[in-house]
């Protein structure tokens, strides 16, 4: 007996869970059907041809966070301010207009500040997903734009965007870096990472020098002229702990949001920094986010 | 009766000055034809076709600076090691073998440090010509790849490259910035590249951070969602100024090798940062480094 969907729809990828009231996953979807190659029309179909595949009855309420919400995406769930509860982001969803079937979409949160702005789309149902925790709490969530987030008993309260993995594609790709890149990436180099994330940490100022001298340093045959990737995200990720010391103030410990190779180099990072991490599935958050949101959504 | 021709052959420009022993300038040519277009094997031909133009003698010698004397340029000059001098770059030009008249290619120069490999190529010509100073001078030569060197009586001691304009473009047009930098750029924002620099150079490590708020605050509508091109540089300028201090100490006042609009740019910002500037013009400073390294090295 199926309570609801929840789905987690994204920029790139589709993801959709059947859950009883318990909460246990009937069956599940993914797909990459993403915001982008959805288009602006395509979202109901891609839903409901998913739904019919794992015969989901016609009137089962639907819960989804993520770009489907954005204003490019399927309907705009307009953002909530910081700080945000997830009580807050479960009263703004959106039910989408014009469609049979009970579908709510999630609002993403907004910083509001003038030196600080700031909006997530997608990770503030990761962190009301999250394990229950009290007082203060600092999140990572890697990535293309990583965010890293100060909790206060569970709530919002602020956070700052990192475009560290968009900077490492665009610097990589597209500046005399590709010449020290391989493409498709060389081995990751531990060592190399972590002189160059200390580097990074500990002067970030320095930035636009050392991503020459990577370039500079093959030339002159200092080093082999092997693949910089990893000198190029070890002072990429160093750049981004030094800025979140900087806006989040001193850092002991930390969740980190991640799965993959980029948990992996984050949680080398983490321990280069002194930083203690407790790690936390992206995916397994997402959903209990959802299904947390979908509890006080639905009757 | 020419003395020479001097040239400055980089990556994609061709400038060539035929000069009496005075230094006066008698003809000159220039075109696009840069490293680039020149290809492996076209720089004689180049060459050769614009002295033809001004009716130069068969026997006149040329001294060349620039990429036309890097691995993949016409012959290979190799550098002149840190801390060098006119003298040392003059004594270390590459005669051009098999080809008949007598060009010489200037080494570029390179600072082998483990921590602070670094290289350049055409700008130490036009460090040596610049009007003799005494004691230590900081000189910037913004660009794609920014050069910041210390100058000890004139000599080379010690440089940092900073690729500011190289990420400047990469991210304008490759990260999600691409949104707020319109093509072509929008008017210059005198105020808003103010505000961006001086975080840039108070506030490095939020690089990443701050480059995601000119996105932010355009979505949150807490300014027009207009060109951030100006945000971007003043970010970028900023980051390049506060690595230029850690790399080379305090500066005080320094010797900017620009013209045009990147001249005004690095003026305001120096101006912010408190750095008294002395402009000098980078065409000038590359014929006369030519011209002082043609007088070395021809009889």
């Amino acid at each position: 007996m199926p309570f609801c969907a929840l789905v987690d729809w994204g920029t790139s990828s589709f993801r959709l869970w059947l859950v009883d009231p318990a909460g246990q996953v009937l069956s599940e979807r993914r797909s990459d059907e993403g915001m982008l190659s959805a288009g602006p029309d395509r979202f109901a179909a891609i839903l409901e041809a998913h739904l019919d595949t794992i015969a989901a009855p016609a009137d089962l309420p639907v819960v989804a966070c993520g770009m489907v919400g954005a204003r490019q995406g399927w309907a705009e769930a307009p953002y909530v301010d910081t700080p945000a509860s997830m009580a807050a982001i479960a009263a703004k969803a959106l039910r989408v207009p014009g469609h049979a079937r009970p579908v709510y979409l999630l609002p993403g949160v907004a910083q509001r500040q003038a030196d600080a702005p700031d909006v997530m789309r997608g990770e503030e149902t990761q962190l009301v997903g999250l394990p229950a925790g009290e007082g203060t709490e600092i999140v990572c969530l890697p990535g293309t734009h990583s965010k890293w987030v100060t909790l206060a008993d569970g709530r919002i309260e602020r956070f700052a965007t990192f475009i560290t993995g968009d900077l490492f594609a665009a610097a990589s790709r597209h500046t005399i870096l590709r010449h020290s890149v391989a493409e498709p990436a060389g081995p990751f180099d531990p060592e190399r990472f972590r002189t160059a994330f200390l580097a990074g940490l500990e002067r970030p100022a320095e930035l636009a020098n050392r991503l020459f001298a990577i370039r500079a340093g093959a030339l002159l045959g200092l080093r082999e002229n092997g693949d910089g990737g990893s000198a190029v995200s070890g002072l990429l990720v160093g750049l981004e702990f030094a800025g979140a010391r900087s806006r989040l103030g001193r850092i002991e410990g930390m969740t980190l949001v991640a799965s993959g190779p980029l948990l992996e180099i984050y949680r080398m990072a983490a321990e280069a920094a002194g930083i203690a991490v407790v790690s936390a599935d992206a995916e397994a958050a997402a959903r209990a986010g959802l299904l947390a949101c979908a509890r006080e959504i639905l009757p």
